[in-house]
């Protein structure tokens, strides 16, 4: 009987396509999913060469895997993760390895990583990126768990992950649920550039009055630039896809209100937590919120009038550029100190280098930017926040003026940019070497008797205000 | 034997102040506190004719109330409410009440409800706001529970709440944690107010380069125009404070580290939770946390310089006055639009009119604008947005090209007012009948497939977009 190297439950887009890219590297694996016409059509998917066999039965999956068995769930987040695992379990033994690659929430995975430790199974959260295409041709991986028991996986992984001059974007990041975690930042991060790349269409179309070719030309050019990226490589892409039907530009026909499925809210929420302040994910959680008020807006875009609207402002499409520039580092930025904070408080030992190392490829946030944070986590390990960086520091230095530009723009045009302000709004706060939160802490002390603390000598003060 | 009407377990600064407030008003009232002295105490703060005895046993307190009992908890939030609750326990008959007068988190509120009624208890989740001053002469409280067990407790919460136009600040809210939930976004607009009122200092400071004087005196006059509110007033009262060592004004001795005891955060974190944006409540709970990192900010301040930062730059007080009330306005308006969805989502049946009645005096929110919130939910108790009433709506068009005034001077002096963007983003998102989520949409069906609806016909649609 032929014995496999590695194993996906659950068939569906992602676990076949990861299946077939193990396969395409030489490894035999196996496949589980209960529905026996996607277990059968697994093989007829694969190519000449490929060891590659599905399974209905659970029992029959696992004893086809070589020891340590090493087993990975592509399953819906949630309940479906402890229903595959608790279907695994009466077959595994110990040493064995389980492999979570969903977006799980991470306080899930550290619960499992607890009750399967208790089996001595080993378990690992593990955040996949780079969506169908990225599965099948090479994702970034981002796995957490036990440091010695990745070596039984790390061959595979990196194998099937995308390259970046030679190097796979996937490493063990760190203990417990550090992978899901890892994941979670990067999903908010996305939601703050997808913002931020909103928010500049809006003002390319309804402040500056480019035309829809001239936005898609735009956008292409800059991913021939410094901002070269993923997702300024796809706008650009779908700027230029014209609807079957009518002929016109697909995105002008769909629907403004933005769906999303929850990890940009998590990793926006969990920074309150930390205080690891995320203005510009916070934003982009809410805009897609503000946008599913489609009747309020439409009631108050009728009595809610701005005169300027109308005036005509003009700006170099260069200003623009640094402007989403600056904005863009800012929000990596700030999910990257996030991320510092985290790797203290749940003790997942990150190390940030690697981090924007494995993301450099496959994944939905790679950009050419990732190797000047990589470098300067090189130079000093220890760096909290990117902006303190000389090289990145200067880089916002010089196009702090453009950003501040596009956000008087937005703001004469009454155009909403939220996620811009933000990014400078973090910028001039974070640069001021003193706040006018003593105001905070006053009103504080004078309704609520909280006390505060002095600059001038050591303690907490109480006052008789009045 | 003499029988209370009505006791306090947690004989702390609110739980004494509000027991001499009840005997104020002519009611017998026990008080409960494991510590004797705090207990003697009590009594010996009594006035003439106040009825008013202290006890260490909960048995002893339990037994010298009438029936139905009513027994307020003001014990610290968390496991001391749930400590407490067992302590009376064995003492209480079915039909008794007990209220939490602490700052629950609402959760915890709906658990103990639960799991009072199946013992035939009453439990009540009251928020109550307006300080140790507000406890002895007056307070606003938000009491949620069961409508019918409310009669017991109205005449003693009628007869101490803060009056205003000779009505009391209390009334019935709503099932289950209706009261704890609308006292947690109570103080998320506080949170949002008191950052605006800390930007605005900031603004005037190194703004417009207002001495210490000025300031005061600005304050003040806006405390005796519409902005008039205890928040403003108070502000204007601190910044007059001397310290009595350096003769300095006090304010400015004190750190800019500022805390919070997490209603602000619980805020957002819900807000996000049931989608219905509070972004300057957002940005009130980062700023606190951005204080924190004093170090880095020092550090950053050395070298992310902004050239702008010494220019000179003019506008009268009035501008900045006309910028405060919008940005004020469409703190509440987001608060309580996240109430309305609230309502819905757990049942409250919130009446809004009530609330902006309630909140007109004893609490920290408590400003001359509330009246006029509730002429708007009395005109329309379903409206949705206080944006949407028409005379509200008339004074943000009219104010608004202050506030777009003022966001430019903080982005042309590198100030950073982060609550006057989110007001200001706020608004122009919610007044655009088209968003630019659309591009948001497209870019989720491109790398993710996950779909999209058109504007041109119903349906769910994917796109080959290469």
């Amino acid at each position: 009987m032929e014995q496999y190297d590695f194993g996906i439950v659950g068939l569906g887009v992602m676990g076949r396509n990861l299946l077939l890219n193990m396969a395409d590297h030489g490894f035999a694996v196996a496949g589980l999913d209960l529905d026996e016409e996607k277990a059968n059509s697994l093989e007829k998917e694969a190519a000449e060469g490929h060891k590659i066999k599905g399974f209905t039965s659970a029992e029959a999956f696992v004893k086809s895997l070589r020891n340590p068995k090493a087993i990975m769930l592509l399953v819906p987040a949630g309940r479906p993760v402890d229903a595959a695992i608790a279907s695994l379990l009466p077959f595994l033994d110990s040493g064995d390895i389980v492999v979570d690659g969903g977006n799980s929430y991470f306080p899930d995975t550290d619960r499992r990583f607890s009750e399967l430790a208790e089996q001595h199974i080993h378990f690992f959260g593990m955040g996949i990126s780079g969506g169908e295409k990225g599965a099948r041709f090479g994702p970034s991986m981002m796995p957490g768990g036990d440091a010695q028991a990745y070596e039984r996986l790390r061959p595979v992984f990196e194998a099937i992950a995308a390259k970046v001059d030679g190097e796979p974007c996937v490493t063990y990041l760190g203990k417990g649920s550090a992978g899901n975690y890892v994941k979670m930042v990067h999903n908010g991060i996305e939601y703050g550039i997808m913002q931020l790349i909103a928010e500049t269409y809006d003002l390319m179309k309804r402040g500056l009055g480019y035309g829809d070719g001239q936005i898609q030309e735009t956008f292409e050019a800059w991913n021939n630039s410094e901002l070269h990226s993923f997702l300024i490589e796809i706008t650009a892409k779908l700027l230029a896809k014209k609807d079957e039907e009518t002929g016109k530009q697909l995105v002008t026909l769909i629907s403004d209100r933005a769906r999303s499925k929850g990890t940009g809210k998590w990793t926006s929420q969990n920074a309150m937590d930390l205080q690891a302040p995320v203005p510009v994910i916070d934003v982009a959680v809410l805009m897609r919120d503000i946008s599913k008020y489609k009747e309020e807006r439409i009631e108050a875009s009728k009595s809610l009038i701005w005169k300027g609207e109308k005036d005509t402002v003009e700006t170099s499409s260069d200003v623009l550029k640094n402007a989403f520039y600056f904005a863009m580092i800012n929000t990596y930025a700030q999910g990257m100190a996030q991320l510092t904070v985290a790797s203290k408080e749940y003790g997942y030992g990150l190390n940030l280098e690697e981090v924007a190392k494995i993301w450099r490829g496959g994944c939905i946030i790679r950009a050419l930017c990732l190797e000047d944070f990589r470098q300067a986590y090189l130079k000093n390990p220890e760096l909290p926040n990117l902006l303190l960086d000389e090289k990145i520091g200067e880089s916002l230095v010089n196009t702090q003026s453009d950003i501040r530009e596009v956000v008087k723009i937005a703001v004469d045009k009454g155009i909403p940019a939220p996620a811009y302000m933000a990014a400078l709004g973090y910028f001039d706060a974070y640069r001021s070497e003193t706040l006018s939160t003593n105001v905070i802490q006053a009103q504080r002390d004078f309704f609520g008797a909280h006390q505060f603390e002095r600059i001038d000598k050591e303690g907490v003060f109480h006052a008789q205000w009045e």
